[in-house]
């Protein structure tokens, strides 16, 4: 392949050495006038590409943010996040950002990798995903003053840092809401075993809705590891409930699949409104993911844009919960 | 936020010039043994990141490859090009390049999107999808000596470029032999309209294998643009036909929809083995994406590190032609 230009190539064209060039790029007014338009004419002839590199140099900025792409899950999920990938990536550009992608098994290599991008790549900021209990990232990239913010709340402590999220119990709430004005009374709810935050925020807007119904929850919660073949299970074992939330659609997918006919037909609503719960015609909860991705880099802009905290001073910070919408369907 | 370390930072650091930290960074030779030291002893010291803006600056090379994420469809075969896309990252990281993201309505701002990620950010490289008889995008990249490579063949001209492409019609035709062998006489075809190279080639593999089994496929084919009505329609108009071979997994799902059960049962066989088809139970064809994404940051490694034609040469080219594999679950 033809080499890109470089410096050397720019230096050699206008008749100057490699110095001069980066002068010209670096500290202009070193240079005398008319030298810099000999380099400044070579530089535009040869297609010099200098915009990021000495932007890069100057201001220590890269303009790039840093977005980690989930391991491959072959399962129902997996849209979710990457439709928020692409959010992502539609509101960088016009904000003057690209995201750059990188994989990470656990939360001990996100940490290495964040390393990594910031001496190789410069990257100005990242944004997280999957925010849990106790995360490790987010002190880190705090203790090293690097701008992020989460898509996920700082779950033990609220105000920490900024993050965007939706309002999971909402969500459930919403649907419960609608299976009470449906005219069920034995409405259940299958999640995931306690100590996920996402889970269990989800699981507290189904009760608490229930609650206000002035409709008991006992019985009526079962907990399991996410999955279409654990949802039959734990739908099966709802005896005399006439619905159910679920915390995800492969639990509704199973629910539904195990009691969709006859007598024991269970109402069910799912979580997420993956292409599957579409295709079946699943009722679910739909999270609004191209807002949360555009409010992701507003928030970044702010961070670093924020010049006042120029030293020692706490960051500004921005938290943001966004409603999810109920998509009802056949199921429910 | 506190600001990143910049050159400023540390000549004020070393006690010396911008420039000279420059220099240091560009042409230490030009600096003192004494004076170099101070500078990279400040530089360890404050953790001034300059490998990638120094390296770009003196190499012109970003260790950036600019892929494209998709507009968000919501349909079913929304994961494939997202599972790709998270095998070029897993790939890219161990070859010592980052991936950078970028969404393009069509081809034209497609090549507006190269310019600005050239000008830019320096992006190395482009891997490119979707590629289709006379690709504007790609003639843009090879007259502007842009090392790219195609997950898709160059349909037009297939030595043109280098490409990554799966076998779309070993696969279909993978497909029909299985229903020919399982008793299947008259097998239909449910594919795009002519014109789509790869639906082109998807219908070819059929049709071959039908003649090489001695099967007739007058009035077996059936055109349609992609959906799962469409695929229940096209199916219904079958008569006759006791199994098909879809060019998608949304046509295969409305054709399984359709006719399902009792003596109008249809074996049907889809394309992509979506999620949709994994959690139906509906056959379908993989495609090895893992590898197709190896091969392509493979090929982009070959292409940045070929300095043979390091002028007016034609560059390099590769060409792969993986194969895919065939599912089979209770449709078919």
């Amino acid at each position: 392949m033809p080499s890109k230009v470089t410096i050397e190539t720019v230096a050699r064209h206008a008749n100057v050495s490699r110095q001069t060039v980066s002068n010209v790029l670096n500290a202009p007014d070193m240079v005398r006038d008319e030298t810099r338009a000999r380099v400044v004419a070579a530089i535009e002839e040869l297609g010099y590409r200098t915009n990021n590199a000495a932007r890069q140099m100057r201001t220590g900025r890269s303009n790039l943010i840093g977005v980690r792409i989930d391991p491959v899950r072959n399962g129902i999920e997996a849209s979710v996040l990457d439709r928020f990938l692409h959010g992502l990536t539609e509101a960088a550009t016009p904000a003057g950002y690209r995201v750059v992608l990188y994989t990470a098994a656990d939360d001990d290599s996100e940490v290495n990798t964040y390393d990594d991008l910031l001496a190789a790549y410069a990257v100005d900021a990242f944004i997280l995903t999957h925010t849990h209990y106790d995360d490790s990232r987010t002190s880190w990239l705090r203790e090293h003053h690097v701008p992020f913010t989460t898509f996920g709340r700082s779950w033990s402590a609220p105000e920490e840092h900024s993050w965007i999220d939706v309002d999971g119990a909402a969500g459930t709430a919403a649907a419960t809401r609608h299976l009470v004005a449906a005219g069920h009374r034995r409405i259940g709810f299958i999640g995931w075993p306690e100590g996920s935050a996402v889970g269990d925020d989800r699981r507290r807007g189904w009760s608490e809705a229930m609650h206000h119904a002035g409709l008991g929850t006992d019985g009526l919660a079962r907990f399991t590891p996410d999955g279409v073949d654990q949802g039959a299970t734990e739908a099966r074992s709802l005896n005399g409930a006439t619905a159910v939330v679920c915390a995800s659609d492969p639990l509704a997918f199973g629910a539904w699949r195990a009691r969709s006919s006859g007598a024991d037909r269970l109402a069910v609503i799912g979580f997420d409104d993956t292409p599957v719960a579409q295709a079946l015609g699943l009722s679910s909860i739909r999270q609004p993911l191209a807002q949360v991705a555009a409010a992701c880099i507003e928030t970044v802009s702010m961070l670093l844009n924020d010049t006042r905290h120029d030293g020692d001073g706490e960051p500004a910070r921005r938290q943001v919960l966004l409603e999810p919408e109920l998509i009802v369907r056949d199921s429910g």
